[in-house]
């Protein structure tokens, strides 16, 4: 796409919100050097300008949109969406829907930000439930791992249009050619599982998708990257990236407790410090930051709410790739084959 | 307890059997020194013999009970469970029935394991299904983690069943005084999950159990050791574990590649080889080897099927403890309580 990209931040969300966002911006406005041509920043004005006049490149780049309200990271579900309404978080999405943004990014309440994008966006055509997509390194890259979280309970039908969504994802965000698409499940013997995934194996089959499906995947799988996208529930799909998460954070500690145990063991650890680094960088959540709720009628990056600002740059190259990418397009040829074949068998 | 300990095993299942079950027994042998009077081992008497007369100290422990069938690994759940009835598996699980061994331990196919567990041993009374636990590396040891696979889909009692089971093991194997309990849910907050965890969280508050129920805890807890015990159906518990074994290995695979990238790193890499080996060690699974069905109306212990030596020695070791223990009274004041309160709510 030759238009220029233009995206629209809610400032206020994140818990180092706004100076995390901020740094972030200037950071990114660096890196993407000209690809971006417009930030439309949305938040609380007598906060936002000192911040911008510390971060010129942060300033240059943005476009400052004074909201009064927002939604705090410590309202509860039921208190944040009702708080949306309004909010710099709300106002974000709807420049989206107003035409004037490309994709809109948040580091703020995803149950907030997943039903207000449900309901200024509403959904693409063919796909019945959002999903949000996490990114999780593996040996050559990054593994795509949908639904992480926006549905805890999901059917067949729901679990094909995850693989239609994560796979075009994949494809666009990191750069597979063809990227392969895993079931989550117990095993990878085609008896294995409960009723929905072995459901949702057979349709994956039968459906002839423009896609490379490969079958059941196990857990394990996630971090060797034996697909680039694997395909879960909500519920199942949280716990194991954040099962992963934890994981990676346990080896961290229990190296570095190792390392500093005595000075042979210190002295070494200087000398392949580099080393330590590259593990570090390539296991670091910042890098796989920017999850993007899958299936809205526009794109919505939700970044993690602790995020820095290296991780809420990242955030925004997810939008910018997804923003240049024709994605809306790319996934309507296997949702609507997808969507005929299960209308012929009910008719 | 001060009778003497037996223990059955099935030398003839697991990837590496019978010369990696050998193996371990020898070492556990040695290990255990004295703790066990006799192992009746289960297999094939011609494969057996030369392998005993290699490990003297597994040939001074164990009694030899020749079965010429066995489960193959590569058998298919439906194919095991009919070959099982007389192979080494189903004579090893009928010592623990008869009353001549105190556990049963096996490396061999899970299903069929399972299935003729329940078979000849039936259920503890007030267990509606037994469940596999498994440990997990966290920074003070480790986290059980049940199930982990035997049963796909789970009724909210059926949780409380597991976090009574799981809450003894942790006391019993892991040593801990009062193990704390949590429910694996994907946040904290009382609103978060899918009814069968909000129920089963409800049960746990109002069972008068005697236990230490920590409430909700989530993926990355697992291994940042929140609590002793994590309770979770057979689907999301398997992929979860798993999750964590894929990443565990991606960041040792990253760290030594890293580390082989230059001769200055591989230096550091030496002198600091002890705390590599330190933290290796810490996140080995062979560590952490020997998953229990509990619930069952006797002991029997899984152990990794890609088992080597060292990694069958701890699962020999888990049956020990468990054997030497009382776990089977020390579940029934609390199961009886959870089962008297479920009958007062339908009458």
């Amino acid at each position: 796409m030759t238009n220029p990209v233009c995206l629209s931040v809610d400032a206020m969300g994140g818990d180092h919100a706004p100076e995390a966002i901020i740094a972030g911006i200037d950071l990114f406005a660096i890196q993407a050097n000209g690809k971006v041509s417009k930030i439309l920043l949305h938040g609380q004005q007598q906060v936002l300008e000192p911040l911008l006049a510390k971060f010129p490149n942060a300033a240059k780049l943005c476009e400052l949109r004074h909201t009064e309200t927002y939604v705090a990271m410590t309202d509860k579900p039921s208190q944040a969406i009702r708080r949306a309404r309004g909010s710099s978080m709300w106002n974000a999405v709807r420049a989206v829907k107003e035409g004037e943004a490309n994709a809109a990014i948040s580091a703020g309440n995803t149950g907030a930000l997943m039903v207000l994008g449900k309901v200024l966006l509403g959904m693409v055509k063919n796909v019945h439930r959002p999903a949000i997509a996490a990114s999780w390194p593996s040996p050559d890259g990054f593994s795509v791992v949908l639904d992480v979280g926006a549905n805890v309970v999901c059917t067949a039908p729901q679990l094909v249009e995850f693989a239609i969504l994560g796979e075009a994802f994949a494809r666009i965000v990191h750069q597979k050619e063809s990227p392969s698409v895993g079931l989550l499940n117990v095993g990878t013997e085609d008896v294995k599982g409960n009723d929905v995934v072995r459901e949702a194996d057979q349709m994956l089959r039968a459906a002839h998708l423009k896609l490379n499906y490969a079958g059941f995947v196990e857990g394990n799988h996630i971090s060797m990257g034996r697909t680039d996208v694997v395909v879960t529930d909500g519920f199942t799909g949280n716990v194991a990236v954040k099962a992963a998460e934890g994981t990676a954070k346990l080896a961290a500690m229990v190296l570095k407790e190792s390392l500093m145990s005595n000075w042979l063991y210190q002295l070494g650890a200087l000398l392949s410090r580099g080393a330590f680094l590259k593990m570090k960088d390539k296991m670091d959540p910042k890098n796989s930051n920017g999850g993007l709720f899958l299936g809205l009628g526009g794109l919505v990056v939700k970044s993690h709410g602790s995020t820095d600002a290296e991780g809420f740059a990242n955030a925004l190259h997810v939008a910018r790739r997804m923003s240049a990418s024709n994605y809306m397009e790319v996934i309507q040829e296997n949702l609507s084959a997808f969507a005929d074949g299960q209308q012929e068998k009910t008719s």
